[in-house]
């Protein structure tokens, strides 16, 4: 078993390095009638509102690593990233909280608001036709410009970023006075998973960590089966913070050697638990950020039960229109089921 | 000056029994460009998430406190309790955790969310066709039945309930490093504010703390300009948790004395506020939960500039479909104003 070269005083200086940027976010347990239905009486549900970090996901760690990571000449250049939407929102605030000038490519079907998002931190926007175009203009950028690269999930510092959250995590509900047993990710790259499970680990927890991926883009479960990260991923999903086009080797080996499985739910499964999670946990979230909790309702229910499970709660960029849409088809299946 | 026969000593004991049914909610201070367009750069804003609350508002705090004070002959005889909805959400969930029987009359135009909530956590539903009906049938309920009336604002323990917010927001403010210059909370009844006030005053805070009423249910208001509390309130907002039918003299004496001054808001400004919370704070609200954030952005924003406020965060139990109506409205109105 190998974390890399990262270990826990790597994780807690790049933490102290970016707080006056981050914030600590809360985790609150879970309970109620809705909660004991859903996941069983006996097991607990602690949950990590990441989605209340600076630009609405776990993404502004990893983005600040990368940029406190930069020599000067390097700053002075300016950084691209290419993002469906979180890591472009992140990276556009951490060049503006740094001083370093932003260019992010886009997918042009990127959700309007988070565009809105990263123009309004002021980075410069390139929209792209499709995926492969968008990272192919990335690299056009970083070889015409000199810009550096910032990935969206891959390579030690954008893992030392989400490495930070896991420490967090794990100390946050040892405090409260309930260690976990089990924590749920969701998987989009594997960057958050791969920091994360490294955190517990170097934090000495024995909880077991457990991905989750939309089932139209289970490329880790499929990379994981083949034993090495694919190279290309079809991605079709509602959940678009979790549709990476390929897998990469750093976040792979972590995934491989610290996570128990990775489970899928479908887009129904996604749909159903935001509107749980709007009703139940009063949280307005993207699908993304209801993948780990729809795991623990679904495919993880019985392996985890009985256990203190702690569901990282994060994405939370969407338009409301977008939002209510969901809602409204989770709410017409639900009627038509009773 | 006088704070009743509240003192800090009465609400830590309080809290301490109470503390197997309530959450510690999170507090946390909201940053960010939208912020500092909304309430200006150099305010500080913290927020108290008691939408988190179990039954998800603060008045299971005191349910409680009322319930925890009956004897054993009055809690074998049971109690009852009128609401437009987070009360009567809030009597069930505290019957049911203490094993009381509960009785509640709830008006018939209520939020069927609301009501739902209450049917599933045990409590009998007696619906009536208006605010003056329920107050009616609630007195038949005492007085035929012998159930003790738990009052949704007014009297010492629902008071003390309220109180036990105030001084743990005043605690966790001063712990986060950002203690309060002032404090904004949403007016129904006043038994909120009053609580709160209290809290701050027993903890020795300096905070100022300010109302906020909806302009169609702004009885309070009209009981401070005429020295005494009003017998019948007219109510037409969307905010139906701010909507009280009169306002009762404990609640009131404690407003008068400890609260610097009630604002108003617009309906429509707390539609707006709602799409603030929705997209930049990832809070799924109800309206009477934007109050505060309205105040400070609209007829506070001078007075209070440059200073460390916190907003009471609370009230989130609306139905997806009434939400998703009130951010397409503030969102329509945003692009024709653009």
């Amino acid at each position: 078993m190998t974390t890399g070269a990262l270990i826990l005083d790597d994780i807690d200086r790049a933490h102290a390095a970016i707080a006056p940027w981050v914030l600590k976010t809360p985790i609150l347990e879970w309970t109620g009638n809705a909660k004991d239905a859903l996941v069983g009486g006996k097991t607990r549900v602690v949950l990590k509102l990441e989605l209340f970090q600076k630009t609405g996901s776990f993404k502004a760690r990893g983005a600040l690593c990368n940029m406190l990571a930069l020599d000067h000449i390097q700053r002075r250049a300016g950084v691209t990233a290419v993002s469906a939407g979180n890591h472009a929102i992140a990276v556009a605030y951490a060049a503006q909280a740094l001083g370093v000038d932003a260019k992010v490519v886009m997918h042009k079907a990127a959700n309007p608001y988070r565009i809105g998002q990263c123009r309004e931190l002021g980075a410069t926007i390139v929209l792209a036709n499709n995926i492969q175009e968008a990272f192919a203009e990335t690299a056009r950028i970083r070889d015409e410009e000199g810009r550096a690269v910032i990935h969206p999930f891959d390579g030690l510092a954008t893992v030392t970023g989400t490495a930070t959250l896991g420490v967090e995590f794990a100390r946050q509900a040892t405090e409260l006075g309930t260690p976990l047993d089990a924590v749920i990710v969701p998987v989009g790259g594997g960057g958050l998973i791969a920091g994360v499970a490294t955190g517990f680990n170097q934090v000495g927890s024995t909880a077991t960590v457990h991905g989750v991926e939309p089932e139209g883009a289970a490329g880790m479960c499929q990379s994981l089966a083949e034993g090495a990260p694919l190279t290309s991923v079809a991605v079709n999903t509602i959940a678009d913070s979790l549709g990476a086009p390929l897998h990469l080797p750093y976040s792979f080996a972590l995934v491989r050697d610290l996570v128990r499985e990775i489970v899928v739910v479908s887009d129904v499964d996604l749909q159903d638990t935001m509107l749980v999670i709007f009703e139940r946990m009063k949280l307005a979230v993207e699908p993304a950020a209801a993948a780990a909790l729809a795991a623990l309702a679904g495919p993880l229910r019985q392996a985890l039960a009985g256990k203190t499970v702690g569901l990282v709660v994060c994405g939370a960029n969407i338009d409301h229109a977008s939002f209510a849409d969901h809602l409204a088809v989770a709410d017409m299946r639900r009627e038509a089921a009773a």
